[in-house]
């Protein structure tokens, strides 16, 4: 049917965005109609290539010479684009794809974002003709894209009317046209910053959010990348994506909208988004190396600082300014984000001391005090002493109502150094109404306005730096630890028939992934009791065996301390009699009896599989801690050591297991260890595992390991198994 | 010497804003001095005053009639500025007070901000003329004020050139001319927003923030005050301050520097400030009802929304756009705020979806989908429909780019809804360049271009109102507890001659003020231990008692579990021992018999003395919570039980008291009554008391009260009561 494209998926998108020639199908004179708009503004923008109205009813439109029908172009054109009502859609994409076009993109609305079962449909007949085609698709219900690059724009968006569009290198990808192209893109250019590409891909019925950031991560002309989200769609796919971008440096911003429980029932109504646990989408944006932020304006404070493409080294700052109460301020701020205004070096402190007022000192940050506004060259002279020290990462002139000249100076610096650095500029210039932020923002300087965005945008650099050091060397590549039996495991998860394994289950399978083991023994009567009480030395703990029973201490199902055989067959038949009370219709297979851990800090250490990312691991500080103070820190599986020991140093109680008020230092290693295990556990299992939850892990002093005290590992449904 | 003033000090600032007559001594015709610049900007902002330049060299400065003397003036000044050099200033302060002047401003920097020992005394100088003559005076090291509403301006500042400056209803105070008149005053002049008055008031020699504040609280044409401050000053005036304010409805927001090391550094190198601990800061400004933000331009957001003084009743709030993607980040913004996106009433559900399109749905936030782009006067209707929904307590219309027509039509709703309401615009009109959102802001409609920043500001007048409401009644009318007993406690106080009080005198002294007590008895000797052991039923606890041990644990102190007398005499030596060997220098009472108080809840409950803000009590989890995870609450004393029970719910572990986990409720009733007590105890005895530890304090189920199980108060040494 589709022959020409059968089987070949495009995925470089670069004619998507650089199309030689475009139709329109749905063009039409009338500006009050969408496709009067997207062909109005496809002209206004100055694109160079072929344009083809597609309109039966009319010879020529808006002065271009116009086609009844798709098939009666000249040329299979490079992208078409589709402004009809929803009711006439389905047949003009799959004309399209007869014709043998590549791209094509649907503005109109009426899909799965109505919620109806009609709307769905009729989307997913859409994605099945992308599908057998091999043609792709952005939309429905989107409102276009705009290559600044390339003079190309198909959008209804008035952002672009009137305005001063300078290409730049900053990409923007969104599904929201709202968002995309007004909070952001417009916000941009009107602060003079250069877009290089701004996609809004509504439904993404076929070409999705993360498809658009892989064609700007392969795209030389863009730098950074700003996203907004509210259907992440697949994160094993953000991950690599990520992992591109990383390997070529360019950062990626995101903003994921369905934090809140208000915020997913918005988006689901709006594109139809489901997304997974927002807490670990957090923690696999760090995992990746995306910068999360939580407004439009945070995205492109830090394209502003991002887009000039140097990164800080560390962590030492510099502040210079001649408002001793703004240098109050950014200390402040600064201060409180972990920047270290590093103490400049000695032939520093003598050059500025020699510059400055008899009552200024050489602190950092440096108030040059009011003097600096009547001395002319002042600024000058101590910017260019504190750009040379070598003990700075970045450098920050502040600067507030001051005369063109030190403003220029302030932003030439900021342009030329070699080091990382921004200018944070509250005020105006006083004596040339028309140097204003944005004509330096036009020349690439980045320009901050408020204290705060400038130091976020800063310290998200320095992250984002932190990240891309991290990934030198061996120690971030994944690798699968040794003595671990895939096949043993896969066994005695398919011998099990009960939704949920019993501890005894749960620990073989454990044990078959490296996990240390304390002695178990299953006893099924007085006698095993009798014999099994002499080969594990006392104390033991004794623990009702039964498939129907999980929450073992709510029903009486355990004992400790136990220190003689008669102790221990009094507990074997009181744990007998305490479940059939409790739990009258469970099968009892017996009683667990175990070797007493000695006490130990008591950790959870669990995975599961979110909706977005996959498997994930987890681990926390059990009981009260996790559920009352939720410290717990999530990675999408598997992980390396490194990023295991990095979980742990999230923990907000990671100063107890680190040694704090005097008590040992645990062994962190083991635990990491253990945390890398379980990751490849849940990785490896994740089509069959809904959920595995160690709890407690009994953590002990350093060099001396952990016992798993307790586990449970939840199979998947045949249901959840099908959506994977 | 200072007759006309002496002992009057003037609090009535109105003349020092809006002045008859002013003489400026430094005057001068060079507009590059200080002098020159204050005189010329006098005259430019059109002040309607008599101008009186003083200078001995000239017959005119500025084409005005220039005077050699102060002494040589026709009249007696109302308000006189200095800008003469350091050296000069004392002789200039001392003939302004000679001659009579109430009001004086000194511009010159090189006083106590320079951190020398000269620079604090030529200060301190200035401040004993102040004192002695009555003469109020701001500065020195300031840069001024300018009174919008009074056309008067006596500042340097470059913020006015040029500027479109409407008088308005927004007051700003702060020490530093470059944030509030830079940071605060231009950024909202070039918004569009009026202000009232503006101070930059300098190192606070004699005037300082909250001298300006209050005028403020108390003048007519301020509505939100919004200061700046890096020295707080006085913590009790500022809670008097406060106080006058939410009587009068006025908000104050503060920005407070001094958050981290590195900016209290760098404040005391700019004013010398001093402040105290900056947790105990925020709980204050809190209980006082003052918003605490983070910059300046969180300082204008939240003025936008406050200066049209109408408070939201709640915390249900609508949005109303045409953006999809708007709608969602609005939503998930908010909802992770916690506001209430509720459901609409039927009526509007039934009105809306008459004029919504087929597949939009009237839920909340409202997407009216880009059908309202489209179909002229929808989005009138939908905010028509809005308005009058009994549900809703606050209204946001977010516009994108939109034509004219839609943008009056929410600023018209926004200017003109007697409910709260914010209009959201992040992009900019199709039609009408003319039409900006600061146009709008002029005509006083709170316009926010950033979500975030809109929903804060929203989230800010909601908890103010909950402030408000919250001082209606009786029940937050500070009430002395009964069965205090102050004189006694003065009595153990006095009595006990260490710096710290031990364990019983501890216990005596919160006795005085009806703290519950465990049964105690101090040995001697091993008689006593035999003979109380009788009288206080088993089973007990047994510590050392000494002046000289604290940590009593660490030293092996303390004998839990005594059963019977032969293991009370036991515990008897052995404690000795123990403290012999730790501490072979304690001097030794004996020991404590104490009945063993069963487990509870572990608390702990402070009070200390604050450098600013004087006496502070505080409650949090003990041990590992405080420690790690730093979960406290502290207040101003002295505190009501309502108060109290707010510190409680502010605690991150609060649903443990609250019976989460299935746990008992804890008697959190009993617990707010002993931080009352503890409240009025350093409020009585701040001077003679430095700290107050009750660690741990033992919380038992509801109705069951709570157990001090050691307590520690350490005396102020003489230097500490000085300066009190």
């Amino acid at each position: 049917m589709f022959q020409t494209l059968v089987g070949k998926p495009l995925n470089n998108l670069k004619p998507f965005f650089s199309p030689q020639s475009v139709a329109i199908i749905g063009a039409s004179d009338d500006l009050n109609k969408f496709g009067g708009r997207v062909l109005n503004r496809l002209i206004e923008f100055g694109f160079g290539g072929r344009i083809y109205p597609v309109n039966p009813k009319r010879e020529k439109v808006l002065n271009l010479q116009a086609y009844p029908k798709l098939n009666s172009l000249p040329e299979v054109p490079d992208h078409v684009c589709i402004a009809l009502p929803a009711k006439s859609v389905l047949d003009a994409v799959d004309e399209c794809a007869k014709f043998g076009v590549r791209f094509c993109t649907i503005f109109t609305s009426g899909f799965a974002e109505t919620g109806t079962e009609e709307g769905k449909k009729l989307q997913n007949k859409i994605k099945l003709i992308a599908e057998q085609s091999g043609m792709r698709i952005m939309g429905p219900n989107c409102n276009g894209l705009i290559s600044f690059i390339n003079n190309f724009a198909i959008s209804t968006t008035g952002a672009l009317t009137g305005e001063n569009c300078i290409p730049g290198n900053v990409g923007i990808v969104a599904q929201s046209g709202g968002l995309g192209q007004v909070g952001l893109m417009y916000r941009a250019i009107e602060l003079g910053m250069g877009i290089s590409h701004q996609v809004s891909c509504g439904n993404q019925a076929d070409l999705g959010v993360l498809d658009f950031v892989e064609f700007m991560v392969d795209d030389p002309a863009t730098q950074v990348i700003l996203m907004i989200v509210e259907d992440m769609g697949d994160g094993q796919k953000l991950r690599k994506v990520a992992e591109k971008a990383a390997n070529k440096e360019k950062p990626i911003v995101i903003l994921k909208l369905g934090r809140s429980e208000a915020g997913r029932l918005a988006a689901s109504s709006h594109t139809g988004a489901l997304t997974g646990e927002d807490d670990v989408a957090s923690a696999a944006f760090r995992q990746f190396g995306l910068m999360r932020v939580d407004d439009c304006n945070q995205l492109i404070d830090y394209a502003m600082f991002l887009r000039n493409n140097r990164l800080p080294k560390g962590n030492r700052v510099a502040a210079i300014t001649a408002s001793g109460g703004h240098a109050v301020l950014v200390a402040d701020l600064g201060g409180s984000m972990g920047f270290d205004w590093a103490d400049y070096a000695p032939e520093t402190h003598k050059a500025l001391n020699n510059i400055m007022p008899a009552f200024g000192q050489a602190t950092n940050p440096t108030d040059l005090t009011t003097e600096a506004f009547a001395s002319s060259g002042m600024f000058a002279e101590a910017i260019s002493i504190i750009s040379k020290d070598p003990n700075i990462d970045v450098t920050i002139p502040v600067l507030t109502i001051n005369k063109s000249v030190d403003i220029k100076v302030g932003a030439d610096f900021v342009r030329k150094t070699s080091r990382p650095a921004a200018m944070l500029w509250t005020g105006k210039c006083l004596d040339d109404r028309n140097l204003t932020a944005s004509s330096l923002i036009e020349t690439n300087v980045p320009v901050f306005r408020d204290t705060l965005a400038c130091l976020r945008a800063v310290q998200g650099a320095m992250n984002y730096g932190i990240f891309l050091r991290s990934r030198i060397g061996e120690k971030y590549k994944v690798k699968r630890p040794t003595k671990i039996n895939l096949s043993k495991a896969q066994k005695i998860l398919g011998a099990s028939e009960n939704s949920k394994l019993g501890e005894n289950e749960s620990r073989f399978l454990l044990e078959a992934y490296g996990f240390p083991s304390l002695k178990t023994k299953a006893a099924e009567n007085e006698k095993d009791v009798v014999e099994f009480s002499k080969k594990i030395p006392f104390p033991l703990v004794m623990k009702i065996d039964s498939p129907d029973i999980f929450h073992k201490t709510e029903v009486g199902g355990i004992r400790l301390g136990i220190n003689t055989t008669k102790q221990a067959t009094q507990a074997f038949h009181s744990l007998l009699a305490s479940a059939k009370v409790a739990v009258p219709s469970a099968r009892i297979n017996g009683v667990l009896i175990q070797e007493m851990a000695p006490e130990g800090t008591e950790l959870i250490l669990g995975a599961s599989v979110d909706l977005t990312f996959g498997p994930i691991v987890t681990i926390g500080f059990g009981g009260v801690y996790t559920e009352i103070f939720n410290d717990v820190s999530h990675r999408v599986a598997p992980v390396v050591e490194e990023e295991a020991m990095e979980m742990l140093g999230e923990l907000k109680g990671f100063s107890i297991l680190n040694g704090a008020r005097g008590l040992p230092k645990r062994d962190l290693e083991f635990v990491a260890g253990l945390i890398v295990r379980l990751s490849w556990l849940i990785n490896d299992l994740h089509m069959e595992i809904a959920e595995i939850d160690i709890n407690p892990l009994s953590v002990y002093e350093n060099g001396k390991g952990a016992a798993v005290l307790d586990a449970l590992i939840i199979k998947k449904t045949k249901m959840e198994n099908q959506f994977g």
